[in-house]
C-alpha cells in the first residue's frame, strides 16, 4: 500500500465519532454500508469550508475539524433531525500527521457528543478545504422546513447572534475590548455549538426553521421567502450580547447581530399564542412577528441592503 | 435575496438529474428529505475532485460536472449498489453562469442516465473543487466488498485500463500517435463511464470488487490487502488497448495499463470455475488468479514500486 493517502485515511479517520449498530461497514471500502431505520425519513445535507473564505488561515486543526462537522450538524438541527452518519472529504496541501491528528480530535469529539459516526470519505491534495455530507433521521412529516411560516406567527432566535462574527473580528484585530469579553467572543467563533437538541425540541412546535450561517437578517429573509411572507423585527427585543456591546460598541453590535454570520443559532417561527419548548442550551428570544408583506423590517423600516444580504460568498 | 450564491444554486442545481418519488424535499432547504426503501441497505460514498490535481486546468465545465458524478457513481458500482441521491458541493473562484450551466449539463445528463437525483449541496467561493456525496441501495448482505477474495479465485477487469491515463498524457502533449486513436483516448479520460450495470450484475457472483481510480495494480493491491491475499497477474492476459499501444508504444502501454488512474473500470474476483455474468457495456478479461501470498505479481515477478502504488495524491 502507498505510505501516503491510503494509510493516512485509515489511521486518523477510521472509527471517528460514535459507534453505531446501524453502521454495517465503515471507512475503508468503496462505500460505507448503513441500515436506515424503518419508517423514518432521512435528512441529507453537505457543506464545505474553505481556508481563507470560511475560516482564517492558520486556524488550529482541531477547530477546523469541529467547524466542518458543526456547520453540517447545524443543518440537521434546522430540520429537527437526529444525526447519524457523516462522510468527510478533506483536501490538504500536504500530508501532515500532526494536523490530521488535531483535525480528527476536534471532529471526533463533536461527533461523539452528537451520536454521529464517520463512515467514509476521501483525502486528496490541494488547497485546504473540508466537506462533510451528513445524514440524520426524522419521523415522517415532522421535519422543520423553511416554508411553513404564516402571518401572525412569532419569530424567535436562540442564543446571542453576532458573537461569532465579532469573535472573528477580534481575531483579525478589527475590534478590541476587555480581555474576558474578547476571549468569549473568539471562543464563540472557534467552537460554534450546533443546536441539535433545540431542533429536536422544535419538531411539532415550530412552523418554520433555519440556521444562522450567513447572518440573522439574511437567513430570516430566506425563511420568509420560502414561506411567502415577511418579518417585522422589534429592535428592543433583539438579544444584544453584553460581550459584543463591550467590544464593538452599541451601534456596531446591532450590525453584528443582524448581519454577522457563523453563529449557527436557529431562527424559527411559532404559531400565535404558543411558547417555545423548554431548552436549556441557550436563551430563546422572541424578536418579532411574521407579516404578510415580503421582506424583513426593523421597527418598521427596511434593513440596509448589506445587512439584509449578510455574508454572500459571491458578493 | 442576495443576487449571488443563493440564486445561482437555485437556478442551476435545482431539479438536476432524475425525478424520484423517494425525494420528499430537494434542493433549497437546510437539508433534503428522502424516504429510504424498506429492507435495503444504503451504500454511502463521497469523493472530491480538485482542479490541477484530479483534472487539468481549463477542462470544460461539462466534463468537470460529468467527472465528479462519475467517480462517485463508480464507488457505488464497485459495491454493486443502485444509485439514488447525490449531494453536490461546488467551490468556484468566482460566479460564472456559463460555467455553471455547462457543469450542470454534464452532471445532469449522467445523473439522468443513472436514475440519480441531485437533492442538495452547497456553493462557495475558493479554488475550483467539486465534491459529491452519493447514496445507493443494495439488498442486505449482497454488497460487493473488497474483502471477500480467496486463494484460487480468478481476477477480472472490465474495459481497457490505461486508456484514460493515456488520454490525459495526450492532452498534456506527453504522447502522440494517430489522430483517431488520440481522440478516443482523450474521450476516455474526459468521460469515464461508471460501471454501474456491471456492479449490479456482479452482486451474488463476485467474491470481491473495487473500482480502478488510482491504477489497476494499486487498486487490486488494496482489494488483496483487504482480503488478506495476493494476486498473480498473467501478462499475456492483460487487455492492452490497440489505441494505447499505437500512441504510447508497447512497453509504455503496459505501464499505463497497470499504473494509470482514472479509468473507473471494475476489478473483481470470481470463485474458481465460474464465469462472469453477461455484460454488454465493456469486455471483461480474466487477468490472473488470487494467491495466498500477499502482494501483486506479474508473471511471477513483483511489480516495480511505482507501478504497484499507482496514483497517490500525497506521494
Amino acid at each position: 500500500m502507498p505510505a501516503g493517502e491510503f494509510e493516512l485515511i485509515q489511521r486518523y479517520l477510521r472509527g471517528l465519532g460514535a459507534s453505531r449498530d446501524d453502521v454495517l461497514l465503515g471507512v475503508g471500502d468503496d462505500c460505507a454500508l448503513v441500515a436506515p431505520p424503518p419508517g423514518l425519513e432521512l435528512a441529507l445535507a453537505a457543506d464545505t469550508i474553505v481556508e481563507g473564505v470560511h475560516f482564517p488561515k492558520g486556524l488550529r486543526a482541531a477547530d477546523v475539524g469541529h467547524r466542518v462537522l458543526a456547520v453540517n450538524l447545524s443543518d440537521l438541527a434546522a430540520m429537527g433531525a437526529d444525526p447519524a452518519w457523516a462522510l468527510l472529504t478533506l483536501t490538504l496541501p500536504a500530508p501532515d500527521e500532526a494536523w490530521l491528528e488535531g483535525f480528527a480530535a476536534g471532529f471526533g469529539a463533536l461527533a461523539l457528543r452528537h451520536g454521529t459516526a464517520l463512515v467514509g470519505g476521501d483525502t486528496t491534495s490541494g488547497p485546504l478545504t473540508a466537506t462533510v455530507a451528513i445524514a440524520g433521521f426524522v419521523a415522517p412529516a415532522t421535519a422543520l422546513r423553511r416554508s411553513g411560516a404564516r402571518a401572525g406567527d412569532t419569530v424567535w432566535v436562540s442564543g446571542l447572534p453576532g458573537e461569532a462574527a465579532a469573535g472573528l473580528a477580534v481575531l483579525q484585530g478589527r475590534i478590541g475590548g476587555p480581555a474576558g469579553a474578547r476571549e468569549r467572543l473568539v471562543a464563540r467563533f472557534l467552537r460554534p455549538e450546533p443546536r441539535v437538541g433545540l431542533g429536536r425540541a422544535l419538531r411539532g412546535a415550530a412552523t418554520a426553521c433555519i440556521d444562522v450561517s450567513d447572518g440573522l437578517a439574511a437567513d430570516l429573509g430566506k425563511l420568509c421567502a420560502a414561506s411567502g411572507v415577511g418579518a417585522a423585527l422589534e429592535g428592543a427585543r433583539l438579544p444584544v450580547s453584553a460581550d459584543l456591546a463591550d467590544c464593538a460598541g452599541d451601534g456596531p453590535a446591532l450590525r453584528f447581530l443582524l448581519a454577522g454570520g457563523d453563529d449557527y443559532e436557529l431562527v424559527f417561527t411559532l404559531p400565535p399564542g404558543t411558547e417555545p419548548p423548554d431548552f436549556a442550551g441557550a436563551p430563546l428570544a422572541r424578536i418579532g412577528v411574521v407579516v404578510a408583506a415580503p421582506g424583513v423590517t426593523l421597527d418598521g423600516a427596511p434593513l440596509p441592503r448589506d445587512v439584509a444580504h449578510g455574508f454572500d460568498h459571491f458578493a
